[in-house]
């Protein structure tokens, strides 16, 4: 198959990439590396010393005789997106190339607006591109479990059937979103819902839960290392946690810590990604598939931390403080899971024995986390 | 109450400027004249000759002693949006200042991007305006019942509480918009409920209905005219239906013609605007008003149109022809509107009575109509 990344160059993007290599797809990649300079302007960077995309090239040639093609770019700008969807024609398109991070579209109204049109645009211009170029090609987008908020009921798969004064219909289930950045997923999930009913394009949705980890089985050595994040806008919950533990600071969970939100590990989330690329929908179908390996609460995963890492000689505290975003600390929560399992999907690991995989191989990065732990504790405030 | 109307140029916009200017209100406009330009795009005009903004001031000066303010610029530019709220600091914005067209976003991916981006960020400019300068200010923002789309279930006023698997709650309706425009007023009503839930901001959410005809109380001359389109893009269903019976062209609903909305006489809609800004919500309430007199098929309205223009000698007749867009031809449709209602609205005119008014007038501009009449049948077609 032959399969397109966008934002090859991210957290995600480039452990797939190897892994859909190995698994003998061919291999396109798309970054204009915007991660890697968002990240700097938040004075931090990744606790993994990343390559530049020419040494990854490189080295994964060099280990496994295989090669990734990639090109420099912007998916904002139509031209661009137009002609290399034309050029490379691919089976499916696995569109991580998205501003990924909530408090980061908090700062303020620049950056709010920066994160809504980049992520609008760029998968608008996809989808134009595919129906002009690539009708057939299976669109993979990602987008996140936070365009669902925290209602009191369960969370269906995307839609749902509900009788309303005494009729029925199957509808989109609402979306209660928490941040600039989660809308911006939001607004994408209804632009490629209209474009799959209008042109019959295939697309997959991915609400995906929050990712962490930072083993996959292609990472064999360090130059092919994906980055790892740990500031308080690019690092998510449970990897700011371990990063936390490794340079002795207190863990610190926002206001009670009762948010509860589904995780998955990383190298999970690539074989729940490859899964669904290896088994599209049917032409003219939007399919959305909820994506994470078990649901914990923010005070869980704390707890989970300090145990794990006290097996590594680090005796780790919680330290909870305010909490900078506006959300339920205490909720019910409740989403299904039932369509990536039909598919194959099998958790890898419980969440402590992947804590186990991760905690060692940060500890090798302690003083890269030191050097920037400055962005670790949250400044940027929902309430502004 | 000091009123900033946001797209004051515009077809609604300028009626209401006057209406709450003779209301006592103190009146300030924006508008960058993207309309005009956009409606010259698709080689067509305004039937009515509508003056320039600065002979509307001085004719509206002249006739009633009162003076309207006017700002020229782009609501996208965010120091400018920032600054002029600032200034002002209004007690209420009335944000008509987006584009409005569904098949004008349709036309390719530049038209999709400029309607989305253009309305998204000039939302969250004023936004983030009205929460650092004026947080006491009512937004009163323009959306559009096509938000809701057509589902198999009545449509509540914007929430609903419902039960499913056997656990409550009251959610946001789901959306299920039409056109990349339509998607694009979807986003805003995200946006702004999500504005209001951080910053504690008062908004209404207007799901405006269909506006059609041509005539309110304080439009006494020429020089103080309203536009009126009718060319596929811009002109909207009822009012297309007239100004093809003027030319004695067929009226030509699309397809089985089953489609059915709310539809709202431009004096209503005047008058709508006119009560929710005089009795705002709450602060922190997001409001959503279903806005709309009454529901018809598009084979109802080309119905009234040809008996009413009978009325006046002409003999209109029907041709259905092939639907350019993608939608239910025949279908369920049972909006609420009770709110408006509540605080006071009462239709001024049936469609007859209205179509009375709107018959004539648009007679005396039969041949600016007919100088673009190549304007009027669909091109623009949804499945591109």
């Amino acid at each position: 198959m032959k399969v397109m990344i966008m934002g090859m160059d991210g957290y995600l993007g480039w452990p797939l990439a190897m892994h859909l290599s190995a698994r003998g797809h061919n291999v396109t990649g798309i970054d204009n590396f915007s991660r890697r300079r968002n990240v700097e302007e938040l004075k931090s960077h990744s606790a993994t010393p990343i390559k530049s995309m020419s040494d990854r090239l490189k080295a994964y040639q060099r280990k496994t005789g295989k090669k990734l093609d990639f090109y420099e770019g912007d998916l904002t700008k139509t031209d661009f997106t137009d002609k290399i969807i034309a050029e490379e024609k691919p089976d499916c398109i696995v569109h991580l190339g998205e501003i990924p991070s909530a408090p980061f579209s908090m700062i303020d109204v620049e950056h709010c607006n920066y994160t809504q049109t980049n992520n609008i645009v760029g998968t608008n211009n996809i989808l134009f591109a595919i129906k002009k170029h690539a009708p057939k090609c299976h669109l993979l987008k990602l987008g996140t479990m936070g365009e669902y908020g925290t209602p009191n009921i369960d969370i269906p798969e995307g839609f749902f059937e509900i009788e309303y004064r005494g009729r029925k219909d199957t509808l989109p289930f609402p979306r209660q979103p928490g941040s600039w950045y989660h809308l911006s997923k939001v607004h994408d999930s209804h632009n490629i819902m209209f474009a799959c009913k209008i042109w019959g394009l295939a697309s997959t949705d991915i609400m995906q839960g929050v990712v962490h980890g930072i083993v996959t089985d292609e990472m064999t050595s360090d130059d092919l290392l994906t980055r790892f994040d740990f500031d308080e806008a690019w690092g998510t919950a449970l990897n700011r946690f371990c990063a936390q533990a490794v340079i002795g600071n207190e863990l610190t969970p926002y206001g009670k810590g009762g948010q509860t939100r589904g995780y998955i590990a990383l190298r999970d989330s690539v074989q729940c990604m490859t899964l669904a690329a290896e088994n599209p929908p049917k032409d003219g179908e939007y399919r959305v598939l909820n994506q994470f390996d078990e649901t914990y609460s923010v005070n869980d995963l704390a707890k989970h931390v300090v145990k794990v890492s006290g097996e590594f000689g680090i005796d780790a505290k919680i330290w909870s403080i305010e909490n900078p975003r506006l959300e339920k600390e205490e909720h019910y929560y409740h989403p299904d899971r039932e369509k990536l399992p039909a598919l194959g999907f099998k958790p890898t690991n419980d969440l402590d024995a992947e804590l186990r995989l991760t905690i060692p191989k940060l500890m090798k990065y302690r003083s890269r986390i030191e050097e920037k732990k400055e962005a670790i504790m949250p400044k940027i405030k929902w309430r502004g």
